[in-house]
């Protein structure tokens, strides 16, 4: 079980989120209360938007908690829109590679959950995409499919029809190939102007997201778990997304597409 | 809270005590249920006796679980005698310096516990150290400078009458500066031939040792917590020392020697 | 350019030919005197063969002249039968998965060279593959999918006659996909008991393999570059194959098999 | 013998002296073409001045032309004052804590140069450090040591006179001991508004040290060798010191101060 969290809104430290001693996702992964693996000890990784409409990027495979790189960046960093992830690994080796948030050009996304019997589907999932989207994978792991799927279904154009068309897929193909379809799925993603998330599962047993308005001026806050025991989180429900823009936040019904499998 | 296991016997696998799925060191620091801390992800490490008279080392500051030289390593190695340690930082940063066991010539030594107020105490300790010794130091934790100290003190003459010494010359050191004198150390070490283990604290409260026979032709296991819920491991007091040698196991008692601190 | 080292023999400390200050494969990955590149200083590996049909193996991704890990095993370490690679990346990221040797059960296998357009004829080589061959896939380079081509075409039964048929299946897609076909392959290979090394080029330009007797009872040592200026190295011409065993070496002609790309 | 680059001016990208592809510090450090060593592959580190007094550091062990991180921090980052360094180990390990910079509070420090005997001086040159700077050493290089014992002679008050007496100490130091005093030192500090570089060695060797103006508004870079074959990068003389300010450059001479030995 991964753990991660996202921020939209007035440039903040990436410290305050990520690696603040009381209440950050660093702090969590060390000693998990919620969660149910023990330990986040599988790697970490940001990403954050600056002047460039590509994010940077910065993941190890150390525990997040013993990584002085990190903690150096995320002090000194401030950004308007970033995304944080402390890995449990259930599938994939522990490399840099398979360390989340993964980059696409101005895309980034990051991911907790798992596609059940991935290891019958991953094949016919990679055959779908495109050339150049196949030799963009680089390392071995369902999240990292998922984000190339979504991005082969559109995610530039229709982000969370896109979304909703990979997960579709997904369920449609185990189902084809008499499998079980299971997917349980919470993810945060963004172009660099708009912060998406979604919650969903195929059997209801989607991980939890939890959203908080954060700083002045409409900011937020979006987390797989609580960072605290503040009464400002706000369950978001199973089946859902979240959007979070210009306008400040929008909660959407969210189901995946009922989409045709070419072979 | 650091982990360990120690062997001496007939050549066995290293995997038997460190990697095998069911009841290994590894698996116990992945999902610790008796240690304190949750977990043991600030790296491991191994070392063995072979043909030569110095032990072979592996060590890394990857969590251990997730190490695939660390597999292989030990389901390729056998060894007659070898002790493997997984760490859980209280001190001293995650670095591959920092990962017992730490090896001197012939010796090696492994530790769980700890020095109470060892940002005082460090530098009247290291100046104790001869040059060549002083030298030797290439990490920054209270263990390795516990060993370098027992080697000052003669470990190679007398093992445990020198780590008597070192124990005996932190606590005098404490009170001499009007500090508390807190030592809690559960200890391995070895010269190839014998493998010792000394389990004391000043207040009490040692960390755990246990011992069992392994194997045909009296083979001993050491540890710091029981591998499994075998009958077969047996609680080694506070104020014990344990000696697995050519003529089998030996339990003395054991306690830090008084000794002056030299100024 | 990859350097590489292989022996089969008498059992040898690895350290003779890895790690050792003069004349080792280390001490050349970094001062390189005949090699195009500069230096080697994107990761190791070593197999070796002890008890078990399957070797053991560690790599790593720091230059091999600084990690103290490989000093310490290659030191403690005898082999009748092991493999030693350096290497300098020209095509997937520096990363362990990508560190050669590769090992698949028994076999193991590593490379220096290069396949011409790689980028384009990664993915038809990858869904030549079996499944289970696709789910072994871990890394990105043309080495590792070479090395599973052949365990595709039968390495295990005609080890030979499998590599040249992996090599004649690169060429003939080249040629399909209306791609100069370029193979350039100097690799050496074991299934723990006979030890393989093949020089082979489409080009006439295959980079080097040398041969040289080592120790008694018949062993032999194969590397990419002779490990000093002794006269005894003797140059393997281009198009052959050389098998060491039971009854010393030999050395026979070897082409890529003119093989029909199924579609 | 490391490579360095550090600049002050108008913010500026980091990866355009750092990664980018022609003329910056981490092409040098694959393919060396003017320094002695054949390559630079003992880590890397950057250290950057933002919105905080402290700068932000990121460093690793890596060879610095494969880490991706490094190329994405790179390039996301901005900074009106950088150093960045390139590594080849002449003593101390390969590991984060002997990377450059060196930070200490508000202070950065790279370096590179050697100090002749340092084995034998280290000691004395540890025992002159307050307490709490003493604390402060976490690795083992000479050039750690230098910036340390700066700081104890008042680096924040007097840069360029702290860093006289420093290399005066360490003279004085190796004539009492009756050793030869060889220190080479081509240096580059900042306490994030001004930036200071030091080329002196006692033997008249000292590593070379080069400025050159960039950007608009008096922006200058100061490189251990030039990043290109321009006209515009003037070679410092040996015995000089530089501070590059508000009000542009200065060049002044320098020499080591004749300072006693504390016994």
């Amino acid at each position: 079980m991964c753990r991660w969290a996202a921020y939209r809104g007035e440039p903040l430290y990436l410290e305050e989120l990520v690696t603040s001693p009381a209440h950050s996702l660093i702090e969590q992964s060390h000693c998990a209360t919620r969660a149910k693996t023990a330990t986040n000890g599988d790697g970490f990784g940001i990403a954050w938007y600056g002047d460039r409409p590509e994010p940077g990027r910065y993941r190890d495979i150390l525990p997040a908690w013993s990584d002085c790189n990190l903690r150096s960046i995320a002090r000194q960093i401030r950004s308007r829109l970033f995304l944080a992830h402390v890995r449990a690994a259930t599938g994939g080796g522990t490399r840099r590679d398979n360390c989340h948030p993964f980059v696409h050009g101005r895309w980034c996304f990051m991911h907790n959950g798992q596609i059940g019997d991935f290891e019958h589907l991953r094949r016919p999932m990679e055959n779908m995409l495109d050339n150049d989207l196949y030799a963009a994978r680089t390392g071995t792991t369902d999240s990292e499919l998922l984000f190339l799927l979504a991005l082969q279904f559109g995610l530039g154009g229709d982000p969370l029809g896109a979304m909703a068309e990979a997960l579709g897929f997904v369920e449609r193909l185990a189902e084809e190939m008499e499998r079980p379809a299971l997917v349980r799925f919470t993810a945060a993603f963004s172009n660099g102007d708009e912060l998406y998330a979604v919650r969903y599962a195929s059997d209801q047993k989607a991980p939890t997201l939890y959203a908080a308005p954060m700083g002045e001026n409409g900011g937020y806050c979006l987390v797989s778990e609580p960072l605290n025991d503040d009464n400002a989180w706000a369950e978001i429900p199973d089946g859902s997304a979240v959007v979070v823009g210009e306008n400040g936040v929008d909660v959407l019904l969210f189901g995946a597409a009922d989409i045709a499998v070419r072979e």
